[in-house]
């Protein structure tokens, strides 16, 4: 009866699987949600839902006991959300994720293709709920929410359960075998089983956690392996509703719902360093700091580990036929989420002569000049920065915002100052504009490292070779994900390419328009190389899937 | 010029490519080299070209100064084989293969897939000058030395070929990409970079460097990596000749022939630590020891390591209808290569109340007695131990054998002594038939490790499920690679399937016949599981091609 109704999952599924599968192979454009827009009463329907979580306890029937979580405060209202989640020993959560996976390893693949589809399916059908839980918890502005930390969050869910599908088909189950040794004729029947490497941790970041998790999860279950999945102390309720919905699915399918579990900690007790060490933690997916990027990998070594850490992504602005546009395209880029995004920029590299246009060279005072108004026309419109900058998640960027602030003012170019703005609809917002510095290519101690949030620096170098040159080593020491060059000349462009691509970072050439820069699209940009110290998580090729299950074979005389 | 001659490499071999990707999915019986038997004419000639290597310069157009190598002697001869080879010093080798990579790495896939499949090709010409330089190094026997480190080994090679070759190919080279943001299109064209991880370190094993060694080598070259292939310090003569022939196609393609490199140690100085942990080698492929194995996973932190190591291969004896030929693949799995082979078992498990056949039980000493009787019809008869046994690689493994002899005397059981044969051939030759020991399950200290060359353990157990619980928590702390298991009940084997298939062994059932017990098929058995401790480096899976190479893209309005 179960696989029955499991088989049908997978069916109804099937042609969206299908179409997903064939993306990942032309890359061209594809969204599974297209034309999916949450509807205003959606919105409304959403807030008044959140407001009734707020001050509560938050459903969700899996080991733990109710604890008031202290950590979670809306960078939108200030307040504390007051939400309680079962929170349960390391043990408890190993000892349920290990009884689980017995059922779920030995489905065939289509019922855990099923399941992690439809799972897709119901994430999307609360996107309007999940959309505000991230709007109160990351502070991103609810039209990234809805759409970044949804729909775009699913797109790399659904690819990276298209690439496990195609991997794990690529297994066969059984073959016949003959071959002659001697006279004799050896036949034998083959069989090859899936085996996942055990219980998979993913540890998710405060300021965007669908992004990664929803790949992490939907591979590892895939691949045979349930999830225990560790939000940041501070940013807990989407990824709660997350694991709620999962946990239905597999309910309904008949499935033990420890296949997914919660594991909710706090900042003055954090249980990640135990919770990845675990002997029986088989996959680490960790988002986050490269410093603890760097301990896991270092003292998790019973664990297949997956990283998504920092960087310094760069721009270079070697020479363009306008200004104005490759302006507006940085501006927004350095506002869209007030930063806090991994592929956001953080380097600009400009040549000390200045930027040819097609009108003339442009001097790099003008250049900086025309940026820093460039970000002002965002950052000081309330309603547009509402719209595009959000909140900042963390105070802790706040503070080191100041910090940075102070240690510039004291030795190089403050070209703007970092200032919150006044939000239209929550007065006691966290909010802050880019800081914007002007520094000399010595001061590698400022630009060589990421600066969590709204920084970035405009980097005065001799010659677009030299940029080019110590943007490429940025990336190899400091990590990239992502790097932008503006230039009118295809010499440059492709040394450009060709050494962007040895150091690992996602090079986009000469974009302005009405794509943000930041974007990453699912099925089309691989997100994150793994040749340089960003990380090593790739969304999605096959190296990000082919580690989670191994292959055990039996053979018998046929 | 060039790129035409090597495109024709490519469509000569291109049928034979095909054929093998089609195993690799059907997993059925394929080989490229059936029918390819060497001639007696050709043994003769390789024989003599071994006795003109013998106390001279191997000619090898690389990198270093050279240098005699103490370490080789026949384990035939005893005789010292007094070649000397091109030493060079770790620096100078990683900076040739750095200057190697650039060129490599930029080739179109076809080129780089023909010159793979053309090393193949010339690999297998030299068969003859390779098996006996293996027989002279290793203590193969000949027959052995032909095939298990020769057509064998080289269809493995070809199977990471095919493997590599799908993987790269799946990745489109390019993209268009059209989408609308609010009312404006933004349409991009994408390319899509492979990119190599750097310098690729084979490190070879001393009794059977081939097997190991192309796959790794062909993988590497396939996904753009230069290879420094560094042999065992007593066994280099074949991988020199290996090197020499992929360095030799490698310039006949107008390529650098610094792509593949050979580094040559000594016993008493040896370079694996200081080589492996370089910043530019991006890949390692170890086989050797758990204990280095363990040391290069924990210090080459800046490489992907892929390891074979070592294990505890296990076999259990429940219940059978004839025991004699279960007794006779045994006893011939025991002899084959001495024993020191990784697929090789060593732990017998029987219960005490003996073995049911479809004449009876028969007890547990009747057992241990046939198994003798089976292993002595082939280690006390000279040819056919010359034939099956070969000699054994190292005086070490000589000695082991003694010290572990002499510790089992004086606390168990000894069921067969390990006694040297006469080879027919070489009076001087280092032979040894096994040692056969009865212990108890307390033994764990005994037999909870690998011991290297001739050694089995018949551990008498309560009953078989007892067997299958001791088995299978061997292969998890100690490792293994194989698993044998002889039951006439199709409950239990039912059962050994799925926890053999958790523990990461590859399992055989039944199996007697011709075949021997060890043979891993080409295409069609996976090697390693990567699922315990007896390494991770699975020949052939998606996983051991897919991080040794990374993606880079770039993206420019279309």
């Amino acid at each position: 009866m179960r696989a029955t109704v499991e088989l049908s999952v997978f069916e109804q599924h099937r042609e969206l699987l299908e179409r997903a599968t064939q993306a990942c192979r032309t890359r061209s454009s594809f969204s599974a949600f297209d034309g999916a827009e949450v509807s205003v009463a959606d919105r409304d329907e959403a807030h008044r839902w959140f407001a009734a979580q707020v001050d509560n306890a938050f459903e969700l029937d899996q080991p733990g006991q109710r604890t008031l979580q202290h950590d979670e405060v809306s960078p939108y209202t200030g307040q504390r959300l007051g939400i309680s989640y079962p929170k349960a020993s390391v043990e408890d959560l190993i000892n349920a994720a290990e009884a689980a996976q017995t059922g779920w390893a030995d489905r065939d693949l289509t019922e855990r293709i099923g399941v992690c589809l439809e799972i897709c399916h119901q994430l999307m059908r609360a996107n309007a709920h999940l959309g505000v839980a991230a709007f109160h918890t990351t502070g991103q502005a609810l039209g990234m929410a809805l759409t970044g930390s949804g729909t775009n969050a699913l797109d790399r869910g659904l690819e990276a359960i298209a690439m496990a599908h195609q991997s794990l088909a690529r297994v066969p189950a059984s073959a016949t075998w003959v071959r002659a040794f001697g006279k004799t004729k050896t036949s034998l029947q083959k069989r090859y089983h899936i085996v996942p490497l055990g219980i998979a941790v993913v540890v998710a970041c405060a300021s965007f956690p669908a992004w990664n998790a929803y790949p992490a999860l939907l591979a590892n279950l895939a691949t045979g392996n349930p999830v225990i999945l560790k939000p940041h102390p501070t940013s807990v309720l989407q990824m709660a509703l997350a694991v709620r919905i999962c946990r239905t699915v597999l309910a309904d399918a008949g499935l033990d719902p420890n296949l997914v579990t919660l594991a909710v900690d706090n900042t003055d007790q954090p249980i990640a360093q135990s919770l990845v060490t675990r002997p029986k933690v088989g996959i680490v997916d960790f988002t986050g700091s490269s410093e603890f990027g760097s301990w896991i990998e270092d003292h998790a070594g019973q664990a297949r580990v997956y990283t998504e850490t920092s960087g310094t992504n760069t721009v270079i602005l070697d020479s363009v036929t306008e200004i104005d546009p490759v302006l507006r395209s940085l501006a927004g880029s350095l506002c869209l989420f007030s930063a806090q995004m991994c592929t956001t920029p953080q380097n600009i590299y400009i040549a000390a002569d200045g930027v040819r246009t097609a009108h003339g060279v442009i001097s790099a005072d003008q250049v900086e000049t025309a940026l820093v108004q460039a970000v002002q026309a965002i950052s000081t419109a309330p309603t547009r920065a509402a719209a595009i900058m959000g909140a900042i998640q963390s105070a802790k960027t706040i503070d080191n915002l100041a910090e940075l602030t102070a240690e510039i003012r004291g030795r190089s170019r403050i070209l703007l100052e970092p200032a919150p703005y006044q939000h239209p609809d929550y007065p006691q917002a966290r909010t802050s504009g880019p800081l914007i510095a002007g520094v000399d290519i010595a001061d590698q101690d400022l630009y060589g490292r990421e600066h969590f949030g709204p920084v970035a620096f405009v980097i005065r170098c001799d010659d677009s070779t030299q940029a080019l040159r110590l943007a490429t080593a940025g990336c190899r020491t400091a990590g990239a994900i992502t790097a932008f060059v503006y230039s009118t000349d295809e010499q440059y462009l492709n040394r450009a390419e060709r050494e962007f691509a040895t150091a690992g970072a996602a090079l986009s050439i000469n974009l302005t328009g009405a794509m943000p820069l930041n974007f990453s699209a699912a099925y089309s940009d691989y997100h994150v190389s793994g040749l340089n110290p960003a990380g090593n998580a790739t969304l999605t090729d096959e190296s990000f899937i082919a580690g989670r299950f191994r292959i055990a074979q039996t053979r018998r005389p046929a």
